[in-house]
Parts: C-alpha cells; structure tokens; sequence
C-alpha cells in the first residue's frame, strides 16, 4: 500500500492548482490580498457537518459545492461580488485520494464558476465525522450591503426562484414523502443536494434592496428573523409562496407538506426588501439576470411579529418557526 | 431541565458580546469591513479538532484562546496587525452552558489583548469531536508582508523566544518525560496549552525581514520548508537553539529530549529570514518590543536543502523533519 501523502503534498496535488493569485500557491500560512479600491469588504463562514448538514455517502464533489454554494448564497444575499474563499477540511482517517481528487474538482468548478478562487486554507485529521468550515470574501459598493437589518416600513417584500424544494427533496431522500413521477422526485433531491445560490442576483440586491438575507434555515423562520432585526412588522401572503410544479405535485399528493415547504430548510434563495419607489426596477434587473423573484407581502412600521396569512385567507399558524442545522 | 437555547440565543448570549462593529452585532450573516486605505490584507485560519490539537478536557477558556492565538501567530509572523476574526464551531451535543462561557470569556480576553474583535461566525453541532476553526484577517503595509517565500541567499536566520518548550510539555503531560522540579514542569506543561503568539515583533518583521514564517509544525521542519519555498540552502548551528531554562532542565536530564524540542511542534515563535544590512536594525526593533530573538543561521545561494549543524559541530541526522497535525 502506498505510504498516505502528508499534509503538504496533499495540498500541493489537490488544492494548489485551484488557488487564485491571492492564495500564493498555497505555498504559505496566509493569502495575501490588496482590497478592491473604493468598496467595503463581505465575509461570511459556515460549517457543515457530515451526518448534520449533508449524507456522508453523497458524491464528494457535491459535498464540496454545497460547502462553497452556501456562502455563495450569503455574499449574493448582500448584494456582494466574490472575491475568494479559504477551507478548513477535517478528514477522517480513512480518507482516499479518489475521493478527495473528486471532492478538490467538485470545488474547483464552482470556484471558477462563481469566479471565486481558492485562497487559503487548513487540512487536519479528525477522529470524527467530515467537517468542513469555507469562509468567503466579497465585496460590495459602499453603503450599498444590503443588511439584514435593513427592512423599512413599506418596503416590498421578495422571494427568487422557488421554496421548498430542498426540504421536500430531503424528506424524498429519506424515504418520507409522497410518490412523485421520477423528473418531479430527481428535481426535489437534487435541490437539498446542490443549492442554487442566486449570485446573478447580488447586483439587483446592491443597488436596490433596503434589506437582504439568503433563506438557509426556512422561508419562514428566516424572513420572520430579518424583520425581527429590522424591527418592523410585516404581512406575507403564503398562497404567493412561488412552488416548482415538482413541490406543487407534492403538496397536491400531501397538503401537510406545504407546511415542510414554507419552513424547511436549505432553499439558498434570496428574500429581498425593497421600497415601493424602486420595485419596478429591481424586478427588471430580476429579470435581466434571469432570476425569477416574486411578491409575497409588505413590511409595515410595528413591533410585529409577521403576520403570515395562510392559502385560505386566515392567519397561518406555524408552530416551526425555523429549521434548524444547530 | 432548561430547554437548550437555540443557535440564535446561543450567539447572543454568549459570542454577540464580544463582536467588533465590523461584526454587526452577529445580527446579520455576514461582516462588514471598510478595509484599510492603503494597506494590504492578510488572511489565514487554522482549524482545531478536540483530541488532536488540543485535550477534550483542557479548559475551555484555554481551547479558544489556543484557537485564536495560532492564528495570531501567522498575522505576527507575516508583519500583520489583526483586524479580526471569524470562528465556526462544531459542538458536541454535551456542551454545557458553563462551559461555553467560560470558552467565550477565553475568546474575549485574547480578542481584546491583541484587538482582534470577533466579526462573525457560524455554529454547528456535531456527533464527532469538538472542532473549531478560526479564520483571521490582518492589515500589512504595501510589499512589505514577510513571505515564506522571501528569503534571499545571505539572510540571517533568527528564531524568536524559546524553542521545545511545548513539545517537551506535551510529553510531561502525556507521563513521558523526565521528572523535573515543579516550576519547570509547570513552564513547559503551560507552554503547550497556550501559545504566546510573538505579536509585538510584527511591525519588524514588516520593517526588516524579507521572509517570515511561524514555527507550528517544529523548527527543523518548518526552517526547512521556509527555504525549500525560498529556493535557497542554509546553515544552521543547533547549539544556538535558543531554550528555557525548564527545556535545558529537561534535556539535561535526557540528552534524547534535544531532538524533540528541535523537532517538535506548537512552538508559535518566528522565523525570520533578515538581509545582513538590516540585521542590527532587526536586532534593536525587538530588543525594543520586548521579543528575545536569538541568530542561528545563515541562508546561502543554491537548492538545499538546510543543513543542520548538531552540537557536536557534526552534521545531524534529523528523520523526523517535521511534526504535522494532519
């Protein structure tokens, strides 16, 4: 058996060829960077967790690109253009070189796709399972971030893309949900396996949403949190709730699981805030961009919390709040 | 028994306290930075997992303040002054809220002593072992970031404070070194629970060095890795290993023990490579920071690799190039 390459040769043969510049060939302990004149930098992180926040049997390269994709989904959610990710990886000890060669080209197509070079990085060993922590930078015009925080009263309120899918797709995945066709069934798995961070999104958000926040943890749950930190209330209409004819074939099948829909986690879409004034033009970029967004209420001055009005007309009452990774 | 907070209460409990303003209150997803004019960012992050890097049963407060120091360490050795930091933290489900203030506190105290404030982060749990990983970003001035690529044949090679300490502590905390008084005992122990990340000798390694690099992985090793990526050969006197009195305690007692404080890691002191005409300048800078740093080489023209020059006067033999975490 062929002696376990260490630490350094494993970064030169599987890493270093995805560094960008900054990552100084990966050859040092730090990435060295000249920020982009004028503009304020973004950086968010997260952690995943085999047997927490994805399957450890999935294809390692989606393994890697949902890591990646996830703080993609942050920087677009502010209105931010990538500039760069670093990535702890945590290997168990019976780590293989065909996995991790899959795991380093899974991660270097997206990083290359999202123009988001590799540049930094550690590789430990753990007794436990697969962890995994990225941190992205990006940048954003100045004043321009759109902040959680940022929701003003009267201020539109959006959703891109569809909700639900990933949450419908888990519950497929673990052998709970309705019979589907097999486009719908493949549709929905795929979604909890690979996000969809809507990065094409990121320049609509920055010039013009009051407020932004990427949905990881629920519709619902999330959007009720941005509100709650922007301190006003709000109305949102669930039957605008925008559903795949894959969820909707679901909930058709299972009404409940309209409820997993609106609450369950992993959708990666954005939720925008945008006021009445620049809707219009922020729904044109939407467009522009290929990314479809979709109305689901209003913010309104008051200490809330949202009201959520159900498809029947009344106040939905939705005991889970927010999913959970934690 | 309590309900556990959730991730949101947890943060705000416990790390929201300790967020600079780039941190944005841990209310957002993301931080915000305006970066330094005219200055150049310098990024790195060290990931550790419980039972390897550090006991599961050493106090919390010394596993953060671990954590953020061995990032500390690569900011100090680059010439860097840090800005912040991010953390990710996998929690076992056993995590208690005692011990997660005291790990905060630890946090907060060593954010606050090298004014590196918490600017974001993400939590997790985990069936596996506790793991951290902190990401941490510095400011250097333009083209003056000490490289591990930077040393030029004719460089003096010097090493900051003291080298083995924490090697050999490890091994009296694993019952396997030679009985020695107390005080000793305690100073090597203490030396490998917590870092002293040399900080005060940045604005010289930005000023004088042309290469830098921490020792994380043991001296030998990491000395001979700076001068492979450098290009450059070396010669290096042992003799001159500068060590604590408890380490000379320990090695008198067991000569074998030398070998371990030249090879062994979790040193955290620097390496820096400085060009003969500005070595009194060095010199005098970290006389002047309070930051011993002894000569012990010398690097010269041609492909290596470093030669080591035992206490014998007699070139040494040293198979374990280097210790690695990996």
């Amino acid at each position: 058996m062929p002696a376990r390459p260490s630490e350094d040769d494993l970064i030169a043969r599987f890493f270093a060829p995805l560094a960008g510049p900054a990552g100084l060939g990966l050859n040092d302990d730090v990435a060295l960077l000249t920020p982009p004149a004028g503009r304020e930098l973004v950086l968010t992180t997260d952690a995943l967790v085999a047997g927490v926040h994805f399957f450890a049997d999935d294809p390692p390269e989606a393994i890697a690109r949902k890591a990646l994709r996830v703080n993609i989904s942050d920087l677009a959610a502010k209105g931010a253009e990538p500039i760069g990710f670093l990535i702890d990886l945590a290997l168990p000890g019976d780590w293989t070189a065909p996995w991790l060669e899959a795991f380093a080209a899974g991660l270097g197509e997206d990083a290359a796709l999202y123009r988001c070079p590799l540049i930094g990085g550690d590789t430990v060993k753990t007794p436990g399972p697969l962890t995994l922590a990225i941190t992205a930078l990006g940048a954003v015009e100045k004043g321009r971030m759109a902040a959680r925080s940022g929701v003003r009263p009267g201020d539109r309120l959006y959703v891109s893309g569809t909700i639900g899918d990933a949450a419908l797709g888990l519950r497929l995945r673990l052998g709970q949900g309705p019979s589907l066709d097999e486009a719908s069934r493949r549709h929905l798995v795929d979604r909890y396996l690979l996000p969809r961070p809507r990065l094409a999104l990121a320049p609509a958000m920055a010039a013009y949403a009051n407020g932004g926040m990427d949905v990881s943890d629920g519709f619902v749950g999330d959007l009720r949190k941005m509100l709650r930190v922007s301190g006003v209330a709000a109305r949102v209409e669930l039957a605008r709730l925008p559903l795949s004819s894959a969820a909707a074939a679901a909930i058709a099948a299972d009404p409940a699981l309209f409820e997993i829909a609106a609450t369950g986690g992993d959708d990666y879409e954005l939720l925008a805030a945008v006021a009445p004034g620049k809707s219009a033009a922020f729904e044109a970029a939407a467009a522009a961009a290929g990314v479809a967004v979709t109305l689901v209420g209003e913010a309104f001055a008051g200490a809330g919390p949202a009201r959520f009005i159900g498809r029947d007309g009344r106040e939905a009452a939705l005991p889970h709040g927010a999913f959970s990774h934690f």
